[in-house]
C-alpha cells in the first residue's frame, strides 16, 4: 500500500505557511499521499496559492497547540488539536509517519500518549543528524528527558546505532558518550556508569567520552547525553554558528572587494548556509515511540517540510523502527547476561513531562 | 612600586617557545618587570632567540607539572615546579600577578593551597570574556566547579559583576544565568534556586535565564554557570566556529573567485579569525583566589601570552580583586538580611579537586 505521511499543519510559528508550501513541494514526484491536518477552511484558502496535487489532502482539526501551552495539559485538554489528529490518524493505521513544527514537549507526550513506544523502549529521545567534516553525526538525546539514568543513556547509544545504519548508511557506528574531557574519569557518576557499560557490550562499538571538538570533526557516528546537555549543544552549535556567519558577512559587506569577488563570496557564503542550515536535513526524529514522528524547528521553513517528508519515507522505507527494535532487544540481552535485570524496572516509564525541550 | 608579573615558562604544549616570545614581547613599552619560571638554562638559550630586554629576569624551577599529572598530587610532590615557584613568589609578595598555561586543575588547586582565597568567597571560578556581537560577554564558571551550588552560583554573579564592571567598564553589568530556556521553571532545582536569590538582589542587575543565542548576541554583560555547562558551552562555541571557519576556508578556496577577490577574502577572514581568536583575549582569570592569575590555552600562542600580561597590569591597575572582595560582601550582607545564614556553612571549603577543565 502507498505511504501516507501526516504533517501538521498549525505548528511552526507562520504556520501554515511553510507547512502547506512544504507538502505542496514535498507531494512532487511522491507515490503516497501527504495529508495535512489543521483548520479546514484555512488549509483550502493557503493551497490555493500553490499548484494543485491530487495527493495531498486535508483532514480538519479545530484545534491548535501553541508554543506556549503546558504540553502535559494541552495534550489532555485539545482533543481536537491538529496535533492530536494527526497522531490519531498514525495510531488507527489511516497513515504512516507524523511531521510536526509544533511544541516539541506537546509532540513528545501526544506521541507517547497516543503511539506508546517500541517494545522494550523506555524512554523515547529526540535525535539530529547534524553537520560535521566528515559528513553527519547522529546526536541524542536533544532535549526529550532533561535528566538520564545510565540505562537511558545505553537506550539512545542503540536507538542513535539503529538511526546511523539503517538512515545515514554507516556500517558500525562509532559510538561516544558527549563530555568535557576524554578520560574516563570525567564527568558525573551517570557518565562513569554508562562508559563502564557501553565498554562491555560486544555488539556496541564503543570508542569512549568525546569532545564538541571531535564531534565536529567525525570522531564518532553517534554521540549519546542526556537531553540537558544536548539541548545546550545544539543550540550553542547553532548559536556560535549564527554569530560566526553574521560576523563573516558583516566582514566581507565592509571590505573593499571588487564587484566580481563580492558576487562570488555572497555565492560561497549561500552554498555554506545549506550545509549547516536545518532546514536541509531530515528533520529530528523521536526515537522510540511506536511511529515515525519528526520534530521541527518552530522557526522553520518550507524546504525544511519537504525535506522531512522525505526523511519520513526513508525511515518507513528502510524499516527504522523495526531496527530500533532488534537493537533495544540485544540491549535486553545484555542485560539479562550481566544478571542487572533489576536496572531497567529503577527507570519509570512515565514520559518526562518537564522536558521536551524546543529544538 | 613597579608591577612584577610571573609567567609561569613550562606550562604550555610547546612551552617554553610561546611563553618567552610573549614575554620578551609583553615586556616592551612595560614599565614593570617581568618573571620567567622555569628550567633556567633551557629559558635562557630560548631568550637568545629574542631581543634583550631588561625587564625580563629568569627564576629557576626544577620541575614542570604536565597535562597528564593529577592536580591535587602534582601540587603536593612537584615542590618546586614552575607553577608552585610562580605562586610562591605572589605569595611572599616578589610578584603581583601570575600567569600560566599548564594543567589548568593543577593551577586552580596550587593557587589555593598557595595564595588562599579573597576573604568571603568559598569558591573560586574560571572566568572568561568572550566576543559577541555587542562587545564581550563575561562568563563563568568555565570549569574549576563541575557542579555548583545556588550559593556557588550566586558569588559567580558577584564575581563576574566585578570584572564586567572593573575589566570592561559595563557600568550596571545585566546578570544571567546559561540555561536551554528563558522560562524560569527551566534546568534543575539548583537553577531554580538561583533564580529566585538573584531575583531578590536589589543590588544585581538579574536579567533572568538567557539562551545560547542571547549570549552571542549580545542580551547579557555577565552568564553564569556551573563549571560542566560552562566547559560545555565554551568548547562547544569553539568547535561550532572551528568548524564553520574550516568550511568557509575550503569553499572560498575551491569557488571560482578571481585573484584580487580571493586575496581580499583571506584578508578578511584573518581579520575575523583574530576577533574570536582566545590568544587575542586578556585570558581566563581564576577569580576567587588572593592573587592575580590568569590562566590560557595548552595551545596558546606568544600573543595569547603577551595579552596575558597586558591583561594581568589592566587587573592590577583597576584593583579587581579589591572590587570582588566588596562585591561578595554585599552577597553576604544580602545573606544576612534574609536570615540564611545557614546557607555559606554548607558549602565545603575544601577545592573540588576533581574538576579543573582544560580551557
Amino acid at each position: 500500500m502507498a505511504m501516507r505521511i501526516v504533517v501538521d499543519a498549525m505548528g511552526s510559528d507562520t504556520a501554515p505557511v511553510p507547512e502547506v508550501a512544504g507538502v505542496v513541494e514535498g507531494a512532487k514526484d511522491f507515490d503516497g499521499e501527504v495529508i495535512l491536518v489543521g483548520d479546514e477552511a484555512l488549509l483550502q484558502k493557503e493551497l490555493e496559492q500553490h499548484p494543485k496535487r491530487s495527493n495531498v489532502r486535508v483532514v480538519h482539526a479545530s484545534e491548535a497547540i501553541s508554543m506556549h501551552d503546558a504540553p502535559v495539559n494541552a495534550v489532555r485538554q485539545k482533543k481536537d488539536s491538529s496535533l492530536l489528529v494527526g497522531l490519531r490518524l498514525v495510531k488507527e493505521g489511516e497513515a504512516d509517519a507524523f511531521v510536526s513544527a509544533g511544541n516539541t514537549g506537546a509532540v513528545m507526550v501526544g506521541a507517547l500518549t497516543v503511539l506508546g513506544k517500541i517494545k522494550g523502549v523506555n524512554r523515547p529521545a529526540i535525535c539530529q543528524a547534524l553537520p560535521n567534516a566528515t559528513g553527519r553525526v547522529t546526536i541524542l538525546d536533544l532535549g526529550a528527558n532533561a535528566s538520564c539514568t545510565a540505562h537511558m543513556l545505553c537506550e539512545f547509544a542503540e536507538m542513535g546505532m539503529a538511526y546511523s545504519q539503517y538512515m545515514l548508511g554507516v556500517e558500525h557506528p562509532r559510538v561516544g558518550l558527549l563530555n568535557i574531557g576524554e578520560e574516563e574519569s570525567k564527568g558525573h557518576q551517570v557518565a562513569k556508569d554508562v562508559h563502564r557499560s557501553l565498554s562491555a557490550m560486544q555488539h556496541v562499538n564503543f570508542i569512549g567520552n568525546v569532545e564538541p571538538k571531535a564531534v565536529f570533526q567525525g570522531g564518532a557516528d553517534v554521540v549519546v547525553c542526556d537531553g540537558f546537555i544536548g539541548n545546550l549543544f545544539l543550540k550553542t552549535s547553532e548559536a556560535a554558528a549564527g554569530f560566526l556567519g553574521k560576523l563573516v558577512r558583516e566582514k566581507f559587506e565592509s571590505s573593499n572587494m571588487n564587484k566580481l569577488g563580492a558576487v562570488l563570496a555572497r555565492k560561497a557564503l549561500q552554498e555554506l548556509k545549506a550545509t549547516v542550515d536545518p532546514n536541509e536535513s531530515h528533520g529530528a526524529p523521536l526515537l522510540g515511540v511506536n511511529g515515525v514522528v519528526l520534530i521541527l524547528h518552530g522557526s522553520c521553513n518550507q524546504n525544511a517540510v519537504c525535506n522531512a517528508i522525505a526523511g519520513a519515507r526513508h525511515a518507513l522505507d528502510n524499516r527504522l523502527n523495526q531496527h530500533i527494535g532488534e537493537f533495544i532487544q540485544e540491549l535486553r540481552k545484555f542485560e539479562a547476561s550481566q544478571e542487572e535485570g533489576a536496572a531497567s524496572s529503577e527507570v519509570s516509564a512515565e514520559p518526562d513531562v518537564t522536558a521536551g525541550e524546543g529544538i
